[in-house]
C-alpha cells in the first residue's frame, strides 16, 4: 500500500514494475541523438492519415499498441489507462485510445503527464485498485503550432527561449512485477507561478514548479542529489534548465551533476538548431522515458533515477487575455532496485517530523 | 483496501466518506427547481471579474473554498485536489486553484469529470495514500458559448436538442469518516461511440456512453436497480435520458422508476424553455450532486445513489474536421450506509465468476 513520506511524497509497499514501454517519434526526433531509442519511427508528419490531430491519435495509439505487443498483453489485460496530451479537450487521447476499450481516466496536465499518469497508475496498483495500468500521452509538432501559435504556412519567426514541440509519443505498462524499472515513489506538484507571461518562454514558466517539486522531494525523504545516477526534467529546455539550477542553487542544493533534460536528449541543438532552446511538448518527455531510460533502468545501466516531468498551464485564451503562465511538475522516482537503504521506509517515514494533523 | 468486483467495478473495505461539499451557481441556476440548493449564487455572470473565464475560476476556488469552510478544514489539510472543467487546457482549476498550494492532479473528462475526480479520489482515500481529497469542477454558459459555439453577440437560435451549460461548479471533500455519504464503489466508463455528429445533441452522443457503465456496474456487482432509490445521470437532458432508457431496456434493464437526470433536474424546462433539452456542462453534475443529492444522502432522505456523470468527447476543431463525439461515462455509487448486505464484500465479489486471468 501507499504510504506518506513527509507532506508531498508517496512511498510504495510493493514498488509497481514497469512492465512494458514503447516510444514513438517522427523525422525530427530521428535525426536526432536519440534516434535509436524510437519503436516506431515516421517520416510522414501524417502519419499517413488526413490531419494532424489524427496524425497525433495514431501517435497516441501506436505507442499503447506497441507497448502491449512488447509485454505480450492483450487490451483486455490492462484495468485503466490514465492519457492525456495538450490538444483542446484531449482529443488526441480521445481518438487515440477509442478502439481500445479499457476504462479511461483522462488526465490534463499539459506537459507534466507522462508523470501525472504514472503517478496514479501506480497508486492504483500498489493499492491493488488495478493489476496492470497503461500510461500515456502525446503531443505534435503541427497539431501544437497550430492550436497554440501560428499556422505553420505563416512561417513565423521563432524567438531563441521558445522551444520544439516534439512530434512523439509514450506509453508505460505498471503493474506487479519482480523485474525492474520499479516505481518507488512519487512527489505531486502544485501550480507554481511566478509572474511569466511570455508564451514564447515556456522553460521560465515552468522552471519554479521543477525547482518546488524536487525541492520537495528531498525535503520529504531527507535523501540528497548524490544518491541518484540522473536528475532528469522534462521539458525545461536550455533556459529552463538555468533557471532550475539556480533556484535550487539558493535552496542549498547543488543538482548539476546528476541534472539533465529530455528537451536537451532528444535533439542536438547544435546540429538541429532550429529546435532553439530544446524540444518540448508531453510526447518529449514520455518519449525519452518510454524509449531512452526505462530500458537503461532494466538493464541495470542506470539505478536511481528522478523524473519531473513539467507542464506549462496556459491555453491561447488565457494568453491573450494577459494572464501569467503557471507551471506544475510531477515527480517520480524509478529505480533499478525495489528496495534498498536510501529510501524511507514505511517505518522509518512514520518516525520523520510529519506536519501535525487535526482531526 | 479498493478491491475488484466484476472487470469494470471497484468496492471499498472502508467506504470513503464525503466530509463536505459546496455548491456554486448563477442567475439562471437560481431562477430554476434547485435555487435553494446552492451555497453560494452569483447574479452577475462576471462574478465581479474581467472575462468570462476568470469567472469560471472564480466559481471553482469558491466551490473549494466554501466546502473547506464547511468542513472546518485548512487547504493544509487536503492532500490531493482533482480537478478539470471544460475550458481548452483546464484553465478554470488552474488560474482557480493556483493560489491554494494544494497537489493537483489535473483532470480531463468533459462533463463526466465530478464522477472522474471523485472515483480517483475515493481510490486514493481506501489506499491510505491520502488523507483528505478534494474533488471539484466548474463550467460556465459564456465560456463554453465562446468556446465551442458562438460568440454571444451573434445571439445564434438554439436547437431543440441543444443544452444550456450550467454557470456553476461543485467541490466534494473525501476522507476517512464515520458519518454519511459513503462512496461504497466506481464503474470506469470506456470510450463509446456510436457515430453521432451533431455537436448540438450532446445527450444522444454521451447516452450509449452512461448505458454501457450501468449495465456494467449491475452485470459486476449482480445488484439490480429496485436497490436504489436514484440512478442519476448527468447530464443526458431530455433527448439523452430517452435514448438511455431505451438502449437499457434493450439490455433487460429497466432504471425507468429511478432514473432522472441532473440536466433535468437543475432547470424547469417549461418555465425556462431556451434551456432547451436541458443543462450540462461540468458544474452541472457538479452543482447538482454537491448542491442537492450529497445532503440529501446526509440526512438519509437518500439511501443508495448511483451517480454516472457523462461527458460528450469532442473538441471544435474534431467537430469541423468532421470527426464523430464519442462519450465516456463514470459511475460512483453512494451510500448513506458504509455497509450492508446488498454490495458485494471482498469476499463475494472474489466468488464471481472473474475474467480469466493470464499472467
Amino acid at each position: 500500500m501507499p504510504y506518506r513520506i513527509g507532506k508531498y511524497t508517496l512511498g510504495f509497499d510493493q514498488p509497481p514494475a514497469v512492465l512494458s514501454y514503447a516510444a514513438v517519434g517522427s523525422k525530427k526526433e530521428s535525426e536526432g541523438p536519440l534516434k535509436d531509442a524510437f519503436d516506431f519511427i515516421e517520416q510522414d508528419s501524417y502519419f499517413g492519415e488526413k490531419s494532424w490531430e489524427r496524425a497525433e491519435s495514431r501517435i497516441q495509439r501506436e505507442s499503447v499498441n506497441r507497448a502491449l505487443e512488447k509485454g505480450n498483453f492483450d487490451p483486455t489485460d490492462i484495468d485503466y489507462i490514465f492519457a492525456g496530451d495538450l490538444l483542446n479537450q484531449c482529443i488526441s487521447s480521445v481518438y487515440g485510445l477509442r478502439e481500445l476499450g479499457i476504462p479511461l481516466f483522462g488526465l490534463y496536465g499539459a506537459c507534466s503527464t507522462m508523470a501525472e499518469s504514472l503517478s496514479i497508475a501506480s497508486v492504483f496498483i500498489d493499492s491493488q485498485a488495478a493489476k496492470r495500468c497503461a500510461a500515456v500521452t502525446s503531443s505534435h509538432f503541427c497539431s501544437a503550432e497550430r492550436q497554440f501559435r501560428f499556422p505553420l504556412e505563416y512561417a513565423g519567426q521563432r524567438t531563441p527561449t521558445s522551444q520544439w514541440t516534439v512530434t512523439g509519443g509514450g506509453a508505460a505498462i505498471v503493474g506487479i512485477g519482480n523485474k525492474p524499472p520499479f516505481v518507488r515513489g512519487i512527489t505531486t506538484g502544485t501550480i507554481e507561478d511566478y509572474g511569466i507571461k511570455d508564451a514564447n518562454n515556456m522553460g521560465a514558466a515552468m522552471a519554479p514548479a521543477a525547482s518546488a517539486t524536487i525541492s520537495r522531494f528531498f525535503k520529504d525523504t531527507h535523501m540528497n542529489p548524490a544518491q541518484f545516477d540522473l536528475i532528469l526534467t522534462g521539458d525545461l529546455g536550455y533556459v529552463g534548465s538555468g533557471i532550475l539550477l539556480e533556484l535550487l542553487e539558493r535552496e542549498g542544493l547543488d543538482i548539476h551533476r546528476q541534472h539533465n533534460d529530455c528537451g536537451l536528449l532528444i535533439f542536438d541543438r547544435e546540429k538541429q538548431p532550429d529546435v532553439q532552446a530544446g524540444g518540448s511538448g508531453c510526447g518529449c518527455s514520455g518519449s525519452v522515458l518510454c524509449g531512452h531510460i526505462l530500458p537503461k533502468l532494466q538493464r541495470g545501466d542506470l539505478k536511481d533515477v528522478l523524473f519531473i516531468a513539467t507542464g506549462a498551464l496556459l491555453s491561447t485564451t488565457s494568453v491573450q487575455q494577459g494572464e501569467t503562465i503557471p507551471g506544475i511538475a510531477h515527480l517520480v522516482y524509478l529505480s533499478s532496485q525495489a528496495q534498498d537503504e536510501a529510501f524511507p521506509t514505511r517505518e522509518r517515514a512514520s518516525q520523520f517530523d510529519g506536519r501535525k494533523e487535526k482531526r
